[in-house]
């Protein structure tokens, strides 16, 4: 394992996201706070155009626009296209990248407490994630079990991650989620100055991650009006079993739509405010226990 | 009391605000619904092209553009400002509308349950907040001591009131709020109803009302920025009373700012995300009883 030289911790990726940013105004008032004797720790505030007019973003979504391809394309020139660019100038290039490390800091609507999405199952990053949820239960680590290249900023770099807390509503500063996300930075930060010193914690023998398997859109007419809410028994449940039958949706005049798959999923980002237009009324995950010495894989039964 | 003929119910005002709007969506589905035998019921939903963006509004709040000198400004020519002066000619004119009852259906990120927010202690709909807030223990009635012209939709009739339901993030439609929403118009729907009927059900002798005070701004700096966050021990406690020493912001390096007023105060509207713009916290309330047969106000103890 090369050693950490560079880390760096991006907020305001979405401009309503508003955890993320007041962390990065507080860490560029005090950066003592994010200085650790073995790396440089430097911030990064992704959209602060978006964060002014307190919205996601002003043309498209900024964590959609980190393709190779669409960073050169210089055809692309909306906002968020050129942000990219520049953010792609300071932190990559992708695949070769100045950082080895980014911690980009998002809040979301649904209840994912402190989730740590990881891009790939790199063993650095789950012993970190095993480490993380081993001290506090708020902890869950997702991972996309996709191999097709990401979008998202914190692909910059191998050792991306996305740190998502919530429920807390789209620009809206929480003091309880600032305070969490906060601690959480700290012994991320701590565990990647004692890993390159050779002193990390030990890490618990295996992990638990929820892989996502597919996104799941809400019932819609053919004008693509949404036809049903989330129903409320599976509202806030993020990371809980949906075994089949279990109501999934609520038509507005009262009918129950149950899900109908063969095997027990465990959504998560149910009912996120920013997925209605990307036609994600959840995301089914499976969860899987991994073995860290080993690195096998263990599917678990549902609860 | 003259009989009402005519009741308007709006939606979407703040095109973020879905509870509202989806509901408006039912309504026109199955007019049924909000039929009654003695008055006409029709929904109106209000910003059409903010919600088709899902964002508050397009140019400027248009809950906030139904003053008479602005309604008949013909050079204010905003989305907004043309959106309003159409819904003055479907709804008022001012001071002498077309309906007799307005309920503008709002959703709010703060904890104001089920709030019956009134422009004024007209009689009649102290009554009327006054039974429901009997049957239904989330029902809490407000209302503002200013006797300024209102700039608010609801202020086109005189029996205009808003129902203010949450906590709600913006863009996210809760089937729980939709349902208990829809309760409670229903409820409205029958008492309007029965009261034109002369059989109005008996309302309670007194009733708790939270009349505005003032309007407390978060801890800004000279550049307008943000210092301090809502206090954690404060945060969805709207209708709670606020003592005197009482922890209401927290700064981001940990710091508690107390209450620092001479009297309990109960905060509503506890940080509202459409409010941080207008430079509002929190609205500090006063609770008072107001004794419905002689219409007297009696403060009441901080509890």
């Amino acid at each position: 394992m090369t050693k950490i030289k560079r880390a760096a911790i991006v907020g305001g990726t979405h401009g309503n996201e508003f955890t993320g940013i007041y962390l990065i105004k507080k860490f560029e008032k005090y950066p003592a706070l994010i200085k650790r004797h073995s790396f440089e720790t430097f911030t990064l505030l992704g959209n602060p155009r978006a964060f002014e007019e307190s919205r996601r973003y002003i043309d498209k979504d900024l964590n959609r626009c980190f393709l190779k391809k669409d960073l050169h394309d210089t055809t692309l020139s909306s906002y968020e296209d050129i942000r990219a660019k520049n953010i792609h100038k300071i932190l990559g290039p992708k695949g070769n990248s100045q950082v080895d490390v980014i911690v980009d800091l998002h809040s979301t609507t649904t209840n994912m407490g402190l989730s740590i999405i990881l891009k790939n199952e790199h063993p650095f990053l789950l012993k970190l994630a095993a480490y993380l949820s081993s001290i506090n239960p708020l902890v869950k680590v997702c991972c996309a079990a996709s191999d097709r290249e990401s979008s998202f900023l914190r692909s910059l770099c191998e050792l991306g991650f996305v740190v998502e807390v919530g429920p807390v509503a789209q620009s809206v500063l929480s003091a309880e989620w600032f305070q969490k996300t906060e601690e959480l930075i700290y012994t991320i930060l701590n565990y990647l100055d004692s890993s390159n010193q050779g002193t990390a914690p030990p890490s618990p023998s295996a992990v638990t991650v929820y892989f996502t398997i597919s996104d799941v859109d809400y019932p819609r007419n053919e004008r693509g009006e949404i036809q049903a809410m989330i129903h409320p028994q599976l509202q806030f449940r993020d990371y809980e079993p949906l075994h089949p039958g279990d109501p999934m949706f609520l038509t507005f005049d009262g009918k129950e739509i149950p899900y109908v798959g063969e095997s027990t999923v465990y959504p998560i980002f149910i009912n996120e405010a920013a997925y209605y237009e990307k036609g994600v009324a959840m995301c089914f995950t499976k969860k899987q226990e991994i073995l860290l010495s080993s690195h096998d894989v263990i599917e678990m039964q549902p609860s």
